[in-house]
């Protein structure tokens, strides 16, 4: 049976969501638990592999088990034996070919940013501090450039093999004094997309760029113009969209 | 010169505020980066002692100093030198005989409880997880007995020489899916009332004490009718209050 899953992390202390040699990951603190409660070896597939420090609230995996008592049973067996920082939650049955990645028709990350003077040592896990006054409204037109099909290549390298053009949904900065949050919808993202826009927005925001020259770095396709990545932890992967929903 | 300062902290990794023997203490923190900063021995004053694990974003202190530069530039030198955990929001002048326990008319606490069948990574440090639906109509109508002056001596314990009277001037639950938010401003507090009260209310908010059962403990004044003292990680100390403000 081919189960699908969201799951919930902080990042904090992975280097990102996909198995590999240096450090934890997401991936194989799931692929444990799902062991140690299924007793078989389980190999999980993901919607998106998340950059070491970033967070989820809704990232989608999928794997197949034998599993033969309620999903419900399983999704309390999982929380019970994954550490503090990872959660799974929801599990339902999926079609045997449901591929995460693949079927997604698309993400939706968000950054959020904690525009006070003083740092906040209560949101310093899950926001990014910045202590300068910044023009939302110019920065939400910068955002406003980014809807439709483009090609980002200023903003992200692409996985080997894929081409530069995204299609955004939608891209909108929210003030709730002292929260700024950047949320983006697309079909997909180039690898540190979402941190160089965010960067680059934040130099609208500052002053230092104008929304025209913010457009003329991203027709410009050229990495080196758009401003640096902002950190990881400000962002979170909040939810994957599929066809059916 | 007298100083009162803002100070917010994760006290995550705190023995609580107050200097002691067995711990770290975020009173320990603060004076050894005014030592740092200033070049003087100083002594804090604070508004409230806040428990092992409580968090703040509005603890008052007060301290003199012979400080001769700006307040702004003290505020920046201390937040360069204090660890990411503790942070001074606001420093202002005092005068001499300012202090933040005594002065204090009221204290501003906030519980927040995640209230969802799964637990959430991302905020286990700064929410206590209650899996169960609870009934907010009724948390709300036993916070409604908590208004007035009453003797809460079910709840909590006082200060070596104190009463166990406190006057209550507001209480509300607040529910914004999954999130559930205890607000309560007294003119002080018993140890641990504020946990004990939440304890307590959520035995209501699952339906195993009734409000007129609630009610009953409180005139009781017995410790032991009341509910257990929910974790500390959820409790926030918000605001203090002062009588020119």
């Amino acid at each position: 049976m081919r189960v699908r899953a969201v799951v919930a992390y902080d990042g904090t202390n992975y280097q990102g969501f996909q198995r590999q040699t240096n450090g934890p990951t997401v991936q194989e603190v799931l692929e444990r638990a799902l062991e140690r409660v299924t007793g078989e070896r389980i190999s999980i597939l993901a919607a998106g592999r998340t950059d070491t420090g970033v967070h989820a609230e809704g990232q989608v995996i999928a794997f197949d088990t034998e599993w033969k008592h309620p999903l419900t049973a399983l999704l309390r067996a999982l929380n019970a034996v994954l550490p503090p920082d990872v959660a799974v939650r929801e599990v339902a049955p999926a079609p045997p070919d449901f591929h995460p990645r693949y079927d997604a028709i698309s993400r939706y990350y968000r950054y959020t940013i904690y525009n006070h003077p003083v740092r906040s040592p209560l949101a310093r896990w899950t926001s990014f501090h910045v202590a300068w006054p910044l023009d939302v409204a110019a920065m939400q037109a910068a955002a406003d450039l980014l809807v439709g099909e483009h090609d980002f290549a200023a903003f992200g390298t692409p996985p080997k093999g894929e081409n530069t053009v995204r299609r955004v949904l939608r891209a909108g900065w929210r003030s709730e004094p002292p929260w700024l949050y950047f949320d983006i919808e697309a079909n997909a993202f180039l690898y540190r997309m979402v941190r160089t826009l965010v960067g680059t927005m934040i130099r609208v925001g500052l002053g230092r760029l104008p929304v025209e020259g913010f457009r003329e770095v991203m027709v410009s396709g050229d990495r080196r113009r758009a401003g640096p990545a902002v950190p990881p932890h400000g962002l979170c992967l909040m939810a994957v969209r599929y066809p059916e929903e």
